[in-house]
């Protein structure tokens, strides 16, 4: 990259003062300074591709208005749609963003947050991975503006905007035990992450001990859903809760594959959606996570946090049912 | 934000020089520097907060390791792919990938690229919105190391990988040919993007003018489809060419709706594929665009004009057709 030009360079190269660049190129006081001279002071900084400097500008007015956003996995539906509501909200109200994703690491999350700080961002909206807890501790103490997003750390009290994960599970489960499914399997990662152990201990509370478990590693989803199911199965399971998109999609895939016919030999409901449900042959019933709310509420609150310090909120918000044929008796 | 801490507020506390403080947390001459003073130096960097200076660093070594994505939706399967493979790939060969997603927006991707090239990203990989020229030829001028990935602009030589989308779409409609499938319907977006037209132009060279095209605006994807479809389906077209993925969703989701048999009724093919696809009642055949080969080329070529300036390379790569149950006869 080439040396960076400077207001002085530009001045120089005009012949006027470096005030009066600043001036005409922060927009100021253009009435009172000749057209000619404002011309060719925005022609010249073109033709050396000046560009302000932002770590210049934010050092004066300690703010970029750029928000780091850090993923967990971007490939993951789940992420890539939050990404999009979070950039149009923050867009909305000024803030540019930046995305890192960490491929589920702690190693990677930590990286890229301090390459988000030492980039200057305002603030941070973070869905991190298993294991993070000291990454939390540590912007706390830094006092770093952020706040988590979907996945939370419980003994750690901290901004965070996520769903009701607990309720929301029950209303799952309960739905299956009112049209009569009293064998259930549940379907969950193998993981300390709160937002999935809180979905996996709703649903066993409802269960009323009928249930069977199966738990999938990460990084061997389709293998591990597969044995999962077969066992079920085999143990004359009615009804099935798929505690994420991705583990819905893998289940219902082999399912696909098995002619397993839904509702009618096996009732299905997921826990969140993907385009993907749209092209199986029946509707799927799912737990509906309010997207586009729980991006709006981590932008909002992130910005409230930048503005003023100290500022420690949890936002739980409530996931709803859309009851479809997968469930249908 | 703190005020930023800097090597001589550590010095001060400490009792030490700056110099002394630089060369231990720069992890130099630490065998001719007593433990004590090493451990003290580092205890009081961590209780300040101390966090190196990315920027001034950068101005030193000229290269901050770290790269500029550019998708044009992320929340588009296509796009959160190749971002997670082009992430992997910079990793390997030590750069660290900040995203930004410009919604196909053109003053977004400016903005966002401004906003890159302000926090010293060494290099640019961009897949930008139609009517983007102007952003490429500004990018060249300035001599920015950036490599275009699966969107191009031919009349604008720069660093580009993408499909060869010519070839690829030629292959899909022979195919649908050799299987005696006549009249093809042809769905693509309405847009100047020369990759989109590539695909239509490869297509409409070989189907012998027994096509029909509907074209889709970006916005109204579902509704465009869908009326393409119906006027296809009036006109006793025999076989569906969906020139991109979500265009196929879009489509698969209507025929499922309407119950025509897949392939019996109407064969279907799609250039590129998903996830989704898999929860179809039957495989879907597909132009398979190689994915991780098209991240790890632009990374390299990226990487390359990074280290050697007025590098101008063009990697077309081939894309090829997986056939599966619904272009069967």
């Amino acid at each position: 990259m080439k040396k960076t030009v400077s207001l002085k360079d530009i001045a120089a190269k005009v012949g006027v003062s470096t005030a009066l660049v600043s001036y005409v190129l922060n927009g100021k006081m253009e009435g009172r300074i000749s057209k000619e001279v404002a011309a060719r002071i925005k022609a010249v900084a073109k033709e050396l591709n000046y560009s302000p400097n932002q770590i210049a500008k934010s050092l004066k007015t300690n703010r970029t208005h750029t928000l780091g956003l850090l993923l967990a996995d971007i490939a993951n539906p789940f992420s890539s749609q939050i990404a999009r509501i979070v950039e149009n909200e923050a867009n909305k109200i000024g803030y540019t963003v930046i995305i890192g994703s960490s491929d589920e690491q702690v190693d990677k999350s930590r990286t890229l947050i301090e390459l988000f700080l030492n980039r200057q961002v305002d603030g941070l909206i973070l869905s991190l991975p298993d294991h993070s807890e000291e990454i939390v501790t540590d912007l706390k103490e830094r006092e770093i503006p952020f706040v988590l997003l979907d996945r939370y750390f419980p003994e750690i009290p901290c901004n965070t905007v996520a769903v009701d994960n607990y309720a929301a599970a029950k209303i799952a489960v309960k739905h299956l035990l009112d049209n009569k499914k009293s064998k259930i399997g549940l379907i969950n990662y193998d993981t300390s992450l709160a937002h999935l152990n809180e979905r996996l201990r709703g649903a066993v509370d409802i269960c009323q001990g009928n249930e069977m478990v199966g738990l999938v590693r990460l990084g061997h989803i389709q293998e591990d859903v597969e044995a999962a199911l077969k066992s079920f199965l085999a143990n004359n399971v009615e009804a099935i809760f798929f505690m994420s998109n991705l583990l819905a999609i893998s289940g219902l895939k082999y399912l696909n594959k098995h002619q397993i016919a839904i509702p009618e030999q096996l009732a299905v409901i997921a826990f969140d959606k993907t385009d993907a449900f749209d092209l199986f042959y029946t509707t799927i019933t799912y737990i509906n996570q309010p997207l586009s709310e729980l991006g709006a509420e981590a932008v909002n609150l992130l910005n409230e946090s930048i503005k003023r310090k100290g500022i420690n909120k949890t936002v739980y918000l409530k996931a709803e049912l859309v009851k479809q044929n997968s469930t249908a008796t």
